[in-house]
């Protein structure tokens, strides 16, 4: 028997059980954005990484605690795994055919909150882990860190402060996240690395009231003059017009271009989706995937004056408009909101207040990487069809957290998703063929990780 | 005894009369946003105007009636006075010292809703009329010719189709406007015209659905589009970019410009009312009265994508913006909407829908036309001040519904305002003294009418 078909056995013999553990997380409801349930939460996990054999800690936050779990390997190589105990709301419950926090399986699918994202992808894990010392008469041939926090649906606002504070005790080789599986169009894939993000708020007050309109060859508007700061922004080929924004853009590599084409065609799928007329500069085909290689400028939302039906004749003293710049490595949010201040300030735009409401760093690990090829050719041997590299998603996440401050770790992904989960809908759930299969796919990766 | 005289001496003994005439047109409700009274009010004024020996007719609309009265003069001219029988909703009724529909007496003046606009003003214009009659042995000098709309308070959606459709029956050399009297500062004044308005909502769809703003370098973004049509509108220096848009605006006469010249600086005012930071184009002193000529574009409101709290990263679907136009004379708010149409086909963003709200024309009487004149040396003999006259309003009024297709007429106010009425406002009042002097002033205008 080879140690694959090892893990398999196993993994088979105790499918059930992953499952019933699955459901037991999920009979407890954790939701972050209400706080309902989140502290039990906490302390099931802490209570079953234990049972598992793990020496398991809960470290305080400002915010929910983080769940660290560690067990021991027989090389200096550690791989942690990311994952989190906190779930969405579950509202619209009137849309769940069975409830919620009422773990129930049919169709080969165990249906709850929670069921894929993030607790049955932790339960895969914790299985794959036993599958793993099982083969190797009891020990584990790398280090593992599970690292499972309670606020990833409400952002990670306190994920950054979390790695800073215990970097040397998080030291690792690898990471594997979550969110793993295969896509909507159930292609077993894996993205390699997230934009950053830099959210911020522009807003213009040229009144300290609105005015009748009657008044506007004298009383400035708030609209036009916050429209004004925004032209300055990005000209109309997209190319945005901030000095020094694309200082540290990265290109995309060699191989990433190679990956990109061997992608299928997203164009069909988008015009399905979003059915725009046309796309950004016309783009089309795979240049629609290339060009997550460049760093954008959302404009999130305007708001200024009379809204309403009909007309109002008013010069708005105030106008807002919330912007989102998506980052590529090794662009710096940090640095870009310091451009975007001296840009308006040089662009005559010192009334413009700049407020910053949110920021992410981009991270990518290179296609080339050991851990990254191991995540595919084990992909490969359970799916048992290509995976997919993606270079970069258009999104962002807290990987960089991890990512940079680690030591510039690669993280991968595999789990248990297969693209229709419903995840954060009603009806979310996780099937049970996934649940094995992504716990083989771990268990591969687990095997591997101590000899690359 | 002069005319002059008997006009005062008829008048001042009359005094009691006009204020109970105003009550009782007061104690009558007439909301036309509501409804509430408005036929009856309607009924009331036929029945007042009856009572002074003019000829009634009460003309239906698609709206709220429209009650016409003529009186025959010994001239062939015939004076029209504009006035409206429906009055602002009254609410906040708690905000009222004495309820709105109970008129009542004190310090000096008439509170109810109404008693100012237009109510007050109708009733002084009749005791006008009865002085002059008093003074002629019976006789009037010129026709004159009620027009008392019930839908001004609304925007007067029918006056336009009412005089085209009445116009014949309309026909006069002249006519009196409502609004008349002192202005805030207590100076006696008048407007020789006022802009028109063109009221669009641009608005741009360039997707099906709002998307994740991952997706920026592929999906476009609607609140981007519109911003890029909106700035092919107008240049920082606020030229207005459509072709044709200025061909037929008429810059300020030498006449106008000597009487901006002996206006008040209005920049103390205006910044007292408004704090800007600078005023358009760094404008300053009478330069802010000499710029009304300057037509304008302003966005009366902008919408796209999220506007609550914090941060939503996402890709708006749709942004609209509400902008209207303060056109000059001898601007046609319907040719500028077929500019604009154009412009925006010429500029590229024929995806942009254009969808017309509302439209008003300019007017304006020139400063030496004979009834401004009259109206100006009758005011000074009356109030015992200089009267200014105000080239161009900023705003816009239905007089050109008349003004124009009445062939031109000159059009002038003389009423009973002071420029604290609380016009539209709890506690509305006129002041006694107003009614007797508008009255006294009205008067004189109808007794020169016919020489001029």
């Amino acid at each position: 028997m080879t140690t694959e078909q090892k893990l398999d056995a196993f993994l088979e013999a105790h499918l059930d059980d992953c499952v019933r553990e699955t459901a037991r997380l999920c009979a407890q409801p954790s939701v972050s954005a209400s706080g309902e349930g989140t502290l039990a939460c906490a302390a099931l996990v802490a209570e079953l990484l234990g049972a598992h054999g793990l020496a398991v800690e809960t470290v305080p936050t400002a915010g929910n605690p983080v769940v660290v779990a560690r067990a021991a390997g027989d090389s200096a190589r550690t791989l942690l795994c990311y994952n989190h105990y906190d779930v969405q709301p579950p509202e619209p419950l009137a849309l769940w055919t069975t409830p919620p926090f009422s773990p129930t399986l049919r169709g080969g699918a165990l249906y709850a909150r929670g069921a894929k994202d993030d607790k049955g992808e932790l339960a895969a894990r914790l299985w794959a882990l036993e599958a793993v010392r099982a083969a190797h008469g009891g020990r584990l041939p790398c280090g593992v860190l599970f690292v499972v926090e309670g606020e990833e649906e409400i952002g990670s606002p306190h994920i950054v402060e979390f790695v800073r504070q215990q970097r040397d005790r998080l030291r690792c080789q690898g990471s594997l996240w979550e969110e793993g599986g295969a896509s909507a169009e159930g292609r077993p894939e894996m993205v390699l690395g997230r934009r950053g993000l830099l959210s911020v708020e522009l807003a213009a007050e040229t009144l300290t009231v609105d005015a009748h309109s009657g008044g506007a060859h004298a009383l400035p508007n708030a609209a036009w003059r916050l429209l004004r700061a925004l032209a300055t922004l990005k000209d109309p080929a997209e190319h945005i017009l901030i000095p020094g924004f694309y200082d540290r853009a990265l290109p995309p590599s060699p191989l990433d271009l190679e990956l990109f084409e061997a992608m299928a065609d997203p164009e069909p799928a988008l015009r399905e989706a979003y059915g725009p007329r046309q796309f950004v500069n016309g783009l089309r085909g795979r240049d629609l995937l290339r060009a997550v290689f460049n760093p954008t400028c959302t404009i999130d939302g305007l708001t200024a004056g009379y809204q309403g039906p009909g007309l109002k004749t008013v010069i708005p003293a105030r106008a807002s408009a919330k912007l989102d710049f998506r980052l590529v490595p090794d662009q710096d949010p940090d640095e870009i909101f310091g451009l975007l201040q001296a840009h308006l300030r040089q662009a005559g735009f010192d009334d413009v207040v700049v407020t910053r409401l949110g920021a992410m760093w981009p991270d990518k690990a290179p296609a080339d990487n050991p851990l990254v090829q191991l995540t595919k050719t084990t992909a490969e041997a359970v799916y048992q069809q290509p995976y997919e590299l993606r270079p970069l998603a258009g999104g962002s996440s807290p990987v960089y957290a991890f990512a940079g401050p680690l030591g510039g770790i690669p993280v991968v992904a595999a789990g248990v998703g297969y693209g229709h989960n419903r995840t954060h809908a009603p009806d979310e759930h996780v099937r049970l063929v996934d649940l094995l299969n992504g716990s083989r796919h771990i268990a591969r990766i687990l095997d591997g990780f101590a000899a690359l």
